[in-house]
């Protein structure tokens, strides 16, 4: 088993790297297939609705996002670890398992994929303006810190276990999918409070191509401490230091 | 293959081992997340709406179950076994899979997290009070008993297949996803009924903050009695004591 | 390669084998989850609304069946292979996958587990009658006969290019879901001309404790017809004779 | 590690190699039951509501075809590579993946699988004639071509991502699932605009048939291109050219 990782700066030569050329090239399709799918359901539902506060609209926002989540994860995985959202490249960086170049190319890249996105909506939907993130009504924007904090600890907490922890055997065969149902569940519990975002980069493309910015650093200030937390939490109180044991869970030899 | 395993109080170490420390953290974070998850969809679906009783209100509660404890059951995987329930711990105790001083760490670890969650959503969604599960129209208790015991019969049974059994086999990758799906299947067919709990500390930590304690009972006595079923049936009837078999189902050689 | 297998009667001592008796135990129980979810979601809607026509209720009879069959599927797969339904159980017969014996025990097994899981379901729902399958209007019988050779053509073909062909690969560890996630695509498709039962089991088990018999015979009828045409042209035209090559799908060297 | 494929028009015996015939059957009862279930489910909508612009309806369709989609991949995919789609024949053309003979035998079967399905339906719903594809209120043939790229380019990509690339580890168990799922979350993003086919053989059946061929050119010219573009990228930048790594996502030694 490799040492513990440690918080790194990377070495110049990373950045020009091909293999880091091709990572952030995967973060910036990876997220651009993202929200064009996720901004896409909201603009969906507002082309058929004009009125997206319904159970049926909630499910169908949260669907969009969970499977095209597990979907952009999915084929990023292998090339960039597919993070497709900044505050799980920062979720990755407090717990030392990428160097501070390469999370500022996954940066660049996520932001660049959520513009893309978001124009091509613009394009393709005849001209609509793309809503992004509000706040629900009696919701304080600070309500929305925490909750943007609780949500988005739960999706790096469950990157890190399933996709990260060298202990996770074959639990890494599903990760996708845990990662991208995270969110969906997530979505459903925090949608009406404050549209659960727990991706800056899924809140900044359509907040600037709508240019719609009000209360928009809240969907920065929560998911990054959030991910703070979580990648801080699993790193260095869940991930054991011994040797691995055996991956077979509830297995009478584990207990 | 090992010796069927026994009950077992467990040695008096086990209780002060850093493994068994992290398996509670893991059932705490766990079970924190689907609670939060959960609830907050019945919370969500409330602030939408104020009437829980359509279809797509229904179809949204279960969707978010199944998703969250499927996470919920993969993040915790492979360190405590992904319990996420009393229930489930209470089945692997009756089938001598986990002892019971690491049970009743569990237990402690779950109802914890069901409260801390529970008191997250009332904070978060700018102080709504947790609703948790009561009985329909014309259901009498006893009636929701016998449900709860039918419904977590079947979760505790899946577990044990798809988790536990020694001969899983492939079918380990998935387990989570099975585990997670009965959740929600079992909602859509009890939801109207009884809420179709299936986990009492599901039903606790929202009970407790939103103090609403009505037919409180039938969902701890049926989840146990499920579950201890479950696990007396599917570890003494189900699983062999012959070596196993070759894994491939419904090959030639298997009949 | 074992020799392409061969329709046979079974051996005797099948009969009492501890493995044919666990098989079927599976399959009891399996059916008895799958359609406690399945008919209950229907009685759950019924309960919500006393009408069944439309979109959201149709999902969310569709994600009932499908979940609950995947993980029916799922528990009984290294047991029994996971049929779950008559229908499947032929279809396995006439390409010759299991014995005449071994299929008589699971038809037992499986409507004994819906006729449980139906009288179940009437006493925990406080005594509603179940309702299993009926005709929509415009639609026919012979339109339904038709209409379920189709739909259980897709099921059974599914099984055998998941978890039959020697040639699955990777694929046998997600089988149970195509499984599953098949029928509730049908059920999506054929839910409002016929009900889209593609199982007898399904059918029989509510239809006995609704006392329910109209077209009855057109839910034996179109599964068996449309299983045995799945079984036959699968194992005697997609399955090849030759030595299994590689498994990995659209590789070059597959081309 | 093979060399890189190039684009051939391949060997005269492919043509009637029995592993192209047996591929080209996969695809044909592949392609069938995905545009059953996914124009059935069409029809369904129109059956039960005669109105399909809910979100429940949105929803309901988008599930259908997800949940098809996977299923019939995943019965061809290791027959045929699970393309069920002439496009993504054409995405494994550009790359080089599939010579020109066996491309063209899939897209005759992909065609006269689409057409028998759409023939099924019109005699098992008792006549209803198919709906296929068509502009929202306000969308332009060249909102739509561009629309129908884009979504078409996630799909090739994630088929190139998870199913073809030599890297691809563990995520290749996972590939129908995700292929599927991207299906589903861009019908959420673009039907109510275009209807999100992506795929010609979904729309040519039912236009066929229901014989409705107002703006279909958009239907072939938009998903050709969106997967050729994703073919020549994922081939030419993404695939790197030296030995691969290890699988192992996110772990230090990949950073």
């Amino acid at each position: 088993m490799p040492a513990r990782p440690r918080f790194t700066f990377g070495r110049t030569e990373d950045a020009v790297h091909p293999d880091t050329m091709r990572a952030a090239l995967s973060e910036f399709i990876g997220t651009a297939l993202f929200v064009f799918a996720g901004e896409g359901s909201v603009l969906s539902l507002e082309k058929l609705y004009r009125d997206t506060s319904t159970a049926g609209g909630l499910v169908m926002v949260a669907i969009a996002h969970a499977l095209a989540f597990f979907v952009a994860v999915s084929i990023a995985f292998n090339t960039s670890g597919g993070h497709i959202n900044p505050a799980v490249t920062f979720g990755a960086l407090v717990g030392g398992r990428i160097s501070v170049i390469r999370a500022i190319y996954y940066w660049v890249a996520q932001l660049l994929g959520a513009i893309v996105a978001s124009l091509l909506l613009r394009l393709t939907t005849g001209g609509m303006r793309p809503l992004g993130f509000s706040l629900g009504s009696g919701i304080g924007e600070w309500h929305a810190v925490v909750l943007e904090i609780v949500l988005t600890f739960g999706l790096v907490y469950t990157v890190y276990a399933t996709a990260i922890d060298p202990k996770r055997g074959h639990l890494g065969t599903i990760a996708p999918l845990a990662i991208g149902f995270i969110v969906g569940a997530n979505i459903l519990a925090g949608g009406p409070f404050d549209g659960a975002s727990m991706n800056p980069a899924r809140a900044f493309g359509p907040a600037l191509v709508g240019w719609r910015w009000r209360s928009h650093w809240v969907y920065w200030l929560g998911p990054f401490v959030g991910a703070g937390l979580a990648g801080l939490i699993y790193e260095f109180l869940v991930i054991p230091t011994e040797a691995p044991h055996a991956h077979q869970p509830l297995a009478p030899e584990d207990y």
